[in-house]
């Protein structure tokens, strides 16, 4: 079992690289305070005795040996990346779960036959660079090293400069390290758990998602004197085209999101009738088809408000993850390590992209789930309790023990 | 008559202060190309024998003496300040026809009875501080000097920091000096004397204007786990908001106009349901009670989203500017010049704001408007003609010799 109080403290020690005084994180990838966190993790993985590199994604590798070498390691761990409005756990819960588990062996003493790898992949949040999940996803080979330098946050800088920038632009090949199997641990970020009293989600698959950046076109003209028929405001194009993705989601059932979480006016001004609008769009469902379908729905709605309104709506899909089934052997090993410790449990899908869905196209991997107040992420007021936290470190501990040993 | 090919001149001269690439002026209020064309206008004043000073909210003054010092003198101008997306003409064609109208009288030795004065205007488009017009309300004594010296930008930067930055903080105190009379010359910034065919406008008026604050707060949740109908985002309430905006316009008639020009997601991410959003909110029309009942049915449109989708939608009115008749005597020099050089006329109301409509509540006032091509303006396309601009200048010319010498 690992120190459930220790981890506790830990969270709420990391917690300071960025917090707000909300009692979230504000901790963008690659950021200054990015920069602290990834320091200080060298130095926590150091003091546990395991060696630290970093590759050209900065990618943090920390390596425990096991009696085999020649095996693979077992590899787990997250992400210390956060959202702008980012709460304590999402990611940090996997990576800093995953020290205690190393320190939990040391203490222990206990030797694995295979290694074991505590991962803290870059930028999964996507917040500042899109798409999320990009190291993992370079990791698996769906992107390469250049592509993934080259992409640019809202201000223009590159993630090759942003790296640079905080000194972290490692020397190790994207991908070079072999994996054996991969096992994430993080809070659920939806309400399932909680709601059926389960402490464990032992997870199957992750949904499909499809990241577009959007524009509106207009024309700027005065706010006092333009008749509101002859306008052509970008605003309320997209207006329009954002309830249209509220009702196409609905319409696909509970499953199905859509979501436009940027949306900026270029020049905005009060006395001027909006004329360009940069948007992002955000749509997932477990199933492909359903995201074929809700995309051919979204450029209809473009056309149509567009052309009604004299505009240009113009959608251009950046990214799409197609939906990632879990490797069975993992997922059981999760399911038996969580029925080893006798914790009440469930299957489910994450709708979260995590970095275990990358993984998931090049190695074993798998996921374990738990509760979070409300369902509430990607917000400061995320909470999880000390207990469920401990408990997601016992099954990450028990399954990695299972891997590492067989 | 005035030089048109100097006055045509002039303004491309200026249009390089803050020159856009696609042809526009991006010359906010109190920036450092605001006090490079200020610096100009000084010189360009002091090279036509007028004698320069500056208030102590920045608005410069050019006075050229007459027979009787004893008289008020006889006012006319505008603003050199535009839009983020302006162009060349509104503003800039009234204080720079005024200009030509000083060197045009200085040319032909002219002395007028009652000293003559021209003025520009600190802020008139209020894009950048709020509200708009916002030294000439400050002359006619709608607001302290002091309570526009605090207004902030979104910067946070005062007015008062904005002046000192480009040194025209004056001496003179706001208000202090008597004007006589004040004309002022425009580009209608509307279609209509280009749709019928009309050199000048005799400006009976200005419509009613509200100027509104308004903030969206739902909350902040994670985009591909957060399902549909639990959701409380600010941009679907915004959304839904800006097009009953345009529908209460629209059911109040064609003169009625309400627009959003500025909103902005805080802390946007694209896997963020957005949580709060600022943004503001004009609204205009001829007729006072118009503006009521328009601004009751906004709020009731504001608090039936707000409770229907969970979110708090507050709107606060930071500015209302009564509808404005002008002066007959001054409306009638203006229709009687035009009358003397046989210019197509017809009356009509302003429905953008100007200096004018502040002045007229406490000096007789009135305006000249000119076409501008498509009604455009607050667009870097907007355009004028040559002959319509000399033509405005040339009723300017004699609306002020009528009544300076009478
Ligand atoms: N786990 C998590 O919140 N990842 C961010 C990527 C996404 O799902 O939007
Ligand atoms: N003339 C002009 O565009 N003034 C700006 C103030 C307004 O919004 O009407």
């Amino acid at each position: 079992r690992s120190d459930g109080s220790r981890l506790w403290a830990t969270i709420h020690e990391t917690a300071r690289f960025g917090g707000t005084p909300k009692g979230g994180i504000n901790r963008l990838t690659l950021s200054p305070e990015d920069g602290r966190v990834r320091d200080w993790f060298r130095e926590a993985c150091e003091a546990a005795g395991l060696t630290v590199s970093v590759d050209a994604l900065g990618t943090q590798y920390a390596l425990r040996p096991g009696r085999d070498m020649s095996l693979p390691p077992v590899a787990f761990g997250s992400h210390l990346d956060t959202q702008p409005t980012g709460g304590k756990f999402d990611g940090v819960l996997g990576v800093l779960a995953g020290l205690e588990v190393m320190r939990t062996l040391a203490d222990a003493g206990i030797e694995t036959q295979a290694p074991l790898l505590l991962v803290n992949w870059t930028n999964e949040e996507g917040s500042r660079f899109a798409p999320a999940m990009m190291a993992s996803a370079a990791y698996a080979g769906e992107f390469t090293t250049d592509e993934i330098l080259a992409k640019r946050d809202g201000a223009g800088v590159t993630v090759a400069e942003a790296l640079d920038a905080i000194g972290y632009r490692g020397g190790e090949a994207v991908g070079e390290r072999t994996i054996g199997a991969f096992v994430e641990l993080h809070i659920e970020q939806g309400p399932i758990l909680e709601a059926e009293g389960k402490t464990i989600g032992v997870v199957e698959g992750g949904q499909g998602i499809a990241w577009f950046d959007g524009t509106v076109e207009g024309f700027e003209s005065h706010a006092g004197t333009t008749p509101m028929p002859r306008r052509r405001d970008a605003l309320l194009g997209l207006s329009e085209f954002a309830l249209a993705a509220e009702r196409i989601a609905l319409a696909h059932g509970p499953s199905a999101v859509a979501t436009i979480g940027e949306a900026g006016i270029l020049a905005p001004s009060r006395n001027v009738v909006p004329g360009r609008i940069a948007f992002s769009l955000d749509m997932r469902d477990p199933r492909s088809g359903t995201l074929d379908a809700m995309e051919a729905e979204l450029r209809q709605a473009a056309a149509e408000i567009g052309e009604r309104r004299h505009l240009s709506l113009v959608l251009e899909r950046i990214w799409r993850k197609e939906p990632v089934p879990f490797d069975p052997r993992i997922v059981s090993a999760v399911e038996e390590a969580a029925e080893g410790l006798g914790l009440p449990r469930r299957r489910i899908i994450s709708g979260a992209g995590h970095d275990a869905c990358n993984l998931a196209g090049r190695v074993p991997a798998a996921m374990i789930f738990v509760p979070c107040k409300d369902g509430v992420s990607h917000n400061e007021s995320e909470s999880a309790t000390q207990a469920d936290c401990a408990a997601g470190a016992d099954v990450l501990l028990q399954t990695v023990l299972r891997l590492a040993d067989t």
